[in-house]
């Protein structure tokens, strides 16, 4: 069975999204380094546009329309990062955003949304089915769904991060991500693997959230009920194009409790002075407590975002 | 009367620190700058080895000792930022440091002094004095001090700071710092004052520590006492060396309330995504309540450090 994405599809998303999504810097820490025993490469996507990498994989789908599909608008349903990536590409190429919200969002998530010029509808997290409401909206109005990760085109624009990290740093022992749906990892291992193919690719997953882990395990897609302070990976299981790239590239999922998220956000922003969420801070996490084989030596992590409320800081 | 230092010894200090201090990066916020009401710079000093500019000066001055200058050692009295910068300039060049701190100086910066491998004197802050505890090691040992401004290899070095910041942004309306001792103002003034002879230069200061403008308005150096969140800029006065140069090139200090430092720590932290001191956010909060004439277009500033504690983030 083929995959759904190749190398080269990321490399066109690079091309693409090129007007959209800042080439973010990567960071070093000798601090971060004797800490975690390797030598550590940050992909700072917690500077990206928005916050976070989701601007990648929503620009590479949204800039990909057609003329005619683009006049009948997107629309996306995330309480997130994604939301605000969508209406931020909608934005640029001038066309209407609808976002399908849970009406408990962070307040702050629901006002970045709509000063971008989203339309948001909102809806009962307990009651209602967001997958039908924006279904309904579709139907409406003809508009075509940006879908939070198990897309070609959102896989292939994730997987820029993977690209710029590695035209930047050169051959890595090891590249590690955070897993959700799947959208980065597997654009980023596909990526990865090509310009070096000997590179292992591990994904970060919480404990509280271990569908990834447990679906590797089982060989299958598995769902978890995930409730973890990591908002942007409480997906209840891997999608359907993206677990088969996961299987086929990555060679471990490796697990961080709750603590361990909480204590590397604190590091990151005490020792490297960057604020991460706790998304960003799983990969993170594992590197700070040795989750990954002693041999590797150097290894690159994408630092998925940066939106954090305040008042939770005071939590870690 | 002829200035201490001139445009030509910060150009030599940035020559002579190439080894010790980072080029550290310029960050622009299109979301920033929309509240500002002018383009705005960054200068990330939060991001300087150190944690803040002052290895730029500690550095200068002791990389400009001689051999046997150097062997006797070095001493430096400061409970912060300036200590641990010149406990790293003294370990790079593998000689002892004596760091005279008071007893209750938080336990993060005295532990990070510590790691450099100086060697930490204590006092009460209350009973002994610093400067007597210095003198008194320096006639021992024949170490020279290292102060944390007043001096001309101090000056020139912070004053690299602003030469590769408008080395990257090309000509700005205008430039600002925060002042302390006046250190980093007075260096950035005279190197920015070369390169771009109309750009205004302004000093930052909390109102409850006004001694710089107090001095400019009275044509001479007032002492006050300095009570305010920015622990950096707590010094009770001007220094005599730095405060001809503020009175020659800068147009103005303008004054913040210690709400408006905390409101820039938080808005730096969440929109740029970067953690900064309340010391650092001085001239931040002074953009972001326009306390700058409304003709400049564009402005640099000096973000001066990112030490921060942890458990004091949750007080702003």
């Amino acid at each position: 069975m083929s995959l759904a994405i190749e190398p080269g599809d990321v490399r066109a998303a690079a091309e693409r999204i090129r007007p959209l999504a800042r080439r973010t810097p990567v960071f070093t820490s000798a601090g971060f380094d004797a800490e975690a025993g390797t030598r550590v490469f940050f992909k700072c996507e917690n500077l990206q546009r928005g916050g976070a990498f989701k601007i990648r994989g929503a620009s590479n789908l949204v800039l990909s329309l057609g003329r005619d599909a683009l006049a009948r608008g997107v629309v996306a349903y995330s309480s997130g990062n994604h939301a605000q990536a969508t209406a931020i590409a909608a934005k640029h190429v001038g066309v209407p955003a609808t976002i399908v919200m849970p009406e408990d969002a962070p307040r702050s998530k629901m006002e970045a949304t709509r000063a971008q010029g989203a339309r948001i509808v909102t809806y009962n997290r307990f009651k209602d089915s967001r997958e039908a409401i924006a279904q309904s909206i579709l139907k409406e109005t003809g508009a075509t769904l940006v879908p939070p990760f198990d897309h070609p085109m959102i896989m292939a624009g994730q997987g820029t991060a993977a690209l710029e990290l590695l035209e930047e740093t050169g051959p890595l022992d090891a590249l590690i991500t955070p897993v959700g749906g799947g959208g980065l990892l597997s654009g980023c291992a596909t990526i990865g693997k090509e310009l070096n193919p000997t590179m292992r690719i591990f994904g970060a997953e919480p404990e509280a959230a271990n569908d990834t882990f447990l679906s590797m395990v089982a060989g299958q897609r598995v769902a978890v009920h995930a409730d973890t302070i990591a908002d942007g990976l409480r997906t209840p299981k891997p999608g359907e194009l993206t677990f088969p790239v996961i299987q086929k590239l990555v060679e471990r999922i490796v697990l961080v409790s709750e603590e361990e998220i909480k204590a590397a956000v604190k590091f990151v922003l005490l020792r490297l002075k960057l604020l991460i969420e706790p998304s960003g801070a799983v990969p993170v996490a594992a590197l700070l407590f040795h989750k990954l084989p002693k041999e590797i030596r150097s290894v690159g992590v994408v630092l998925s975002g940066g939106n954090v409320d305040f008042e939770d800081l005071a939590k870690y």
